[in-house]
């Protein structure tokens, strides 16, 4: 969001420092330690700096503190390894908040390829840790190609299927560069997250072909029977498009993450109607060095190269950039650094109620 | 194919060692070693076992033999490792056959998994290796999970953009199970291959939405402006249905092929108009350990039950079948090995003339 937008916009403005330490206080005061309370903090406003509000501080009550308060997610979790090699990690979260198990299964991940090149992590039991793409970038200042996902409660459909069977379980993938940007691919296996159906009922409009059923199964470009149905994968119905790309991904990550880990999968996990279920979600970490393949400066100068090349190619009729992954988000990072985050009015009256509920101080103005 | 559609189609039928022996043999008489000869007709009769008949025996003569002949293609290259740590090896192709290089490259790779849980390599300056998955399902009875991936030559354009930048860029997943078919994700990252488009243009249909655009970057269902174009990344045009996400990941592919290995990439690979170019595909495997995560036998008995969840789940109006990854092409293999394997009469003649070329004998009929 540009301040341009933002002029006219129902936003309010507040800053990195005072939104980090605003999460971290409310979820010390529900009980959560102060380290765990920091990370989760830390990636939640990430995720807003990152122009992604969607898994940012808006989350925070309705998907962390709601849950600890009514007992259903444990803000004191012994999170423990329960199988460890020299290149592989799995965690047990104790049904704890995933971002403090999941910074540090990826940062062992990256250890453990730090000694042996190569290696994959695993966290079971664990709930939801906001944004894949932060795990995989920790790989980048450590010149390796970093690797994350997460499984989730359950939204969309198989291919030629009408039951809900799988989450939105993003992939991302971080890959270190010399001077461009880092690429950062983050996407969920849907072809739209849940929430931008909520949005255009508000709206009134009707949504694009491809991004959901009704509850029989056909296709619908209705906000409301595609809320009562389910999403589609990316590529969306049947397999004239591809739809059985995006639903094979969807699987993928939910057998790298559940399966894998020994956690909950497929039609075990939970549907959001169900309400916030113990630790059903799964996460998976991988990290290899860059210099198993070659010398680090020659391989970060072509990437630039690479990147360059896609900038610079030719655009479609009336647009004027094409983007490479992480892109917009690593501009939007610097951008909200300098000039301010951005919180919607409804998000800011949100957390201003949660101040008041915590007997906390309020002062997130920028 | 199955049989009641073979005996109205346009079909001849063959059996599995009958192609094999035959592939090795036009290869031998090219030039090729015979262990070589063998690798590659295995990978293209398992293409033509799996029903993927765009990349079995169909390319014999276009992709292999008449580059051989040409001078294009090395038909005894020397085979090295030109990087190696305990978890990487990176080959240098010397712009041979890439079917053989890429079995030995994921052979290495799950030799060194085996010792250390996890391991990638990579090859360069080699030549399309026909079908991703076959490299990845090597690692199914080592109880690994196997990666493999490939960049090709370009047909594809970025989001917003009209400049001809990708290959097809599969990349496929092969992940062990004990009674059910193993899941194997094998998928291009365009939406369509371009082939499709040849066989819309000859049938004079039209294409459907989001598979290719013009040259001058509008969307286009017309076959014929199309091929003047460029295809579409998976999610199709612009963001709305997701193509930034089909974009990213023939990106990803490129830069895990091509610029990890030191290979060619991005606008350097060639054009298939501009002909056989030498050695510019580059590929990339991965395989690790299941038992670095959980039991085996526990890991396979959940993959079971995880993808019969799916395929017991409700089907859309009008579908019969849920079909997981690889599921498909485990039948047809099965049944192409019992009812043999059918060659479409055209492929049959084009064998048959380079038979006839070579002075080999030509006895494929069941």
């Amino acid at each position: 969001m540009l301040l341009a937008e933002l002029a006219t916009s129902e936003y309010v403005l507040s800053t990195q420092p005072k939104l980090e330490t605003f999460v971290a206080t409310v979820l010390k005061t529900v009980g959560v330690a102060p380290d765990d309370s920091r990370v989760v903090a830390e990636v939640l406003v990430a995720s807003d700096l990152r122009g992604i509000e969607s898994h940012g501080v808006a989350r925070l009550e309705s998907y962390y503190v709601s849950r600890i308060r009514a007992g259903k997610l444990n803000a004191n979790p012994a999170y423990r390894i329960v199988r460890e090699t020299g290149t592989s990690v799995v965690y047990d979260a104790d049904n704890g908040l995933g971002h403090p198990v999941a910074k540090m299964a990826m940062q062992k991940v990256i250890e453990k390829a730090r000694a042996q090149g190569a290696a994959f992590g695993a966290v079971r039991n664990s709930n939801h840790f906001g944004i894949a793409g932060y795990y995989a970038m920790l790989a980048l200042d450590h010149d390796m190609i970093g690797l994350a996902s997460t499984n989730s409660v359950r939204y969309g459909a198989p291919t030629y299927g009408r039951d809900i069977m799988l989450g939105t379980n993003p992939l991302a993938f971080a890959v270190p560069t010399a001077k461009e940007p880092a690429f950062v691919l983050d996407f969920a296996t849907t072809t739209v997250p849940r929430g931008k159906l909520e949005v255009y009922q508000r709206k009134e409009k009707p949504l694009e072909d491809g991004w959901a059923i009704d509850a029989q199964g056909h296709p619908t470009t209705e906000p409301a029977e595609a809320l009562k149905g389910a999403l589609l994968p990316l590529g969306g119905f049947g397999v004239e498009h591809g739809g059985h790309k995006g639903y094979g991904l969807g699987m993928l990550v939910d057998i790298l993450c559940g399966v894998l880990s020994g956690g909950a999968f497929g039609n075990i996990l939970p549907l959001p109607s169900s309400g916030p279920e113990a630790g059903a979600i799964s996460h998976w970490f991988g990290a290899f060095r860059v210099d198993g393949f070659r010398d680090v400066a020659e391989f970060k100068a072509d990437m630039d190269r690479e990147l360059r090349a896609f900038k610079q190619s030719s655009k479609v009729p009336g647009q004027t950039r094409i983007y490479v992954a992480g892109e917009i988000e690593h501009e939007k990072t610097f951008y909200h650094r300098e000039n301010g985050v951005p919180v919607h009015h409804k998000v800011w009256a949100g957390l201003q109620k949660l101040a008041g509920e915590l007997e906390i101080p309020f002062a997130l103005q920028k």
